[in-house]
């Protein structure tokens, strides 16, 4: 083997650029209202006297004026993760690093101590949920199953650039647990609708049961959220998590 | 009739806000090779070095990475361009003025002298060319014919409203060219798929015979393109304005 | 006038194909469980014994399922309905008859007697419901405010088509009361998106307020649903009316 | 280990319903110019007639009648050929085999003989074309690689399951080159736009240059359009392989 295995168990997610905040969500409700005179709204100081209208739109649905903004994130995660996320489909823009243009880093998921991970008793696959493993023997078995099996995987994906094939070919055998990075670029409308699905929020009006791991992602991005967007977070939250 | 009669000949296309530009589109397609290096490019310097890359995203038609911007515009177009302008799904997002929550204004489209219009010899729907027309007599009567009906039309508007019944469906009698305002957001990629479509570029590879209106308001929006991601502007047209 | 003016106050909404069901539903959420195996469930007599399942995939928003499927409308509206309707992007397809490429028919919208039309005392925008008007007088005068400006915007469209004129700008006159033809194609989960926007019922999770005219077309395309897949509508109503 | 190891190397792709072909987009086109009257074109022997239309269509990119039409696939592919079949977001429905609720099975991809693997002279990462490999050698080596990485990478999953820990998290160490079973909805529009960047045609408008399993599943799809929409089909062709 040539390059040394790297182990990692966040999910990092930096924010790149972004564009709007709930004073633009303001103003594009009151084009239906005001038209031209929407653009008096987009004064970013006028948003905190109209937090009544953004939870009006998030309680009633009116998804739209949730679109016109944008946000940038680089994300490194497990592929495993990546394979859950590409699933949103709409409002959601994808650049991923390429097993066929670069050798892929030798950099693998182990999970935390403490990683909810032990099936609940009457546990059903509809709604997957784990506690903590008070068993350390168990974690160490399953760190060490999975460092086994991520450094031969890597050792075999060595050898078959080596022979000079297809890179598209040779990464065959890379795990679902290497990591990769990728830009995302969503708005707050799609943001939500992911964030519904992919965090687990007892009181959320339709409670989801994320992967750990995609509940990570999620909850770096909802920070984001809760930060340029403090009023419709706070609405998103008040109205059970459903997004407009 | 309560309120005075407007006519405009415009179409209006302020730009309210953006993210991204031509360095974005690179730094977002060199996460396929670099990973997490691909930050390195996000600096607006590096653009220009890069130009080479746009052309070849453009060419092999590697659309992804144009869609990490985003644009808004706010644009005052008659209700005959918005109808074709809806049309418009991926990559676009709309608030409008509403006929059922506010009192349209009495502003109405009147074409300008010289606005292409008389049906050429040989003229095929599937190809709607125009040439300018010659006779002034043929330009007065469409203008009277228009500014009658639209005279008409609002007045029954306004007599509507003030029976006091529901403004959604007092406005059926407004015509198609009435003015209505709305938000579009968008990002490079949706934007170049519009301009493909709703301009006429006798060089471009599928050659696109828009409406007069709609290519107004899509040339406008073309110029912020062209202002703002000069690279990538030149690389749609040195392809054929084919979206990527 | 040349042609005579006709008046319609249905909006007509024909099933023309449709492609899977229930069964369909199932079997497609059936893949995360059973894989290949999936397969033994796309037999239409096994939906009724995976009524759970559905219901299971509404309540926790599992929407996918719901997108193996498809039915195409062929729907006559006026254009006030489509300008609605067409704000629908994702799922839906459309083909809409042209004012570009030919002449519009002389078919114009005129509300039923017991079209709810008279505001609510303490109506809000926000909330637009209508009380039906129970004085004859106004509705005669709606209507003759109707006719007469169809009349007039008829006639000017006509005379424009005459000059020799673009047809799509001698429309330009043409009301928003004038019936179009379209085809409309989706699938049970964007059908679902539209019917909780686009129809009132005072028990659904997110009560909505649609104008008259868009809920007649939405409910016609709703029974289409009932009929083709009872028990995803069964599922539908039973939780809230909100789409998965 | 408890499970024996399955090796494959087809891609499978079986059709498992569908609804539309040439008849259908003649006859939503023809709604543009004929209204009500298109739907004398649903009828399947007139598609024929309407050949030049088809042509038409595709030529000046009027992409929206190749819409109304669906089909759904049931295709059983490497995890490495879903990574990117899932970045295809517009007009595609998927719902996959998941490894939170089922126990994936031990098959795995291996290449054929002659499968083109060996990076020409002058390679670049850009345009990614390979010769088949004329030394046993290599293609035995290759193939002892993943076995090797393969057997291990499953006997880890088994060991994890074992544990009774999430199995979400127990499949972290599996490769990208084991099986997954899907379901695929597309449209012919969507099936085009897919395949004009997954298939490698030398005389293409724009070629493109797909990893060799993505465009064994593509070309399996392919077929599925050149018998159920052979006008569509051959306009396709005709036009460079871009999708309208």
């Amino acid at each position: 083997m040539t390059r040394e295995i790297e182990f990692k168990s966040d999910i990092t997610v930096n924010a790149i650029q972004s564009m709007g905040g709930d004073h633009m969500v303001v103003a594009a409700a009151k084009v239906s209202t005001c038209g031209n005179d929407a653009l008096d709204f987009t004064d970013p100081e006028r948003a905190n006297e109209n937090r009544g209208l953004i939870n009006y739109l998030m309680k009633h649905r009116h998804g739209t004026p949730f679109e016109h903004a944008a946000m940038t994130f680089f994300v490194h995660a497990p592929i495993f993760v990546w394979r859950e996320w590409h699933r949103h489909r709409i409002g959601f823009s994808y650049n991923e690093e390429s097993g066929r243009y670069k050798t892929l880093d030798p950099i693998f998921y182990l999970p935390k101590y403490g990683r909810p991970m032990m099936k609940v008793e009457g546990w059903k696959p509809g709604r997957p949920k784990f506690l903590k493993c008070e068993d350390d023997d168990i974690h160490v078995s399953l760190e060490d199953n999975l460092r086994r099996s991520y450094k031969i995987s890597y050792e075999m994906y060595e050898r078959n650039l080596e022979l000079g094939v297809d890179p598209g070919l040779a990464r065959a055998c890379l795990p679902v647990g290497i990591y990769s990075g990728c830009w995302v670029t969503c708005n707050p409308r799609s943001l939500m609708a992911f964030l519904s699905l992919r965090t687990h929020e007892p009181n959320a009006t339709a409670v989801s049961y994320p992967l750990h791991e995609m509940e990570l992602a999620a909850r770096a991005c909802e920070e984001t959220l809760e930060v340029g967007y403090p009023l419709t977070y706070q609405a998103f939250n008040a109205n059970g998590r459903v997004a407009p």
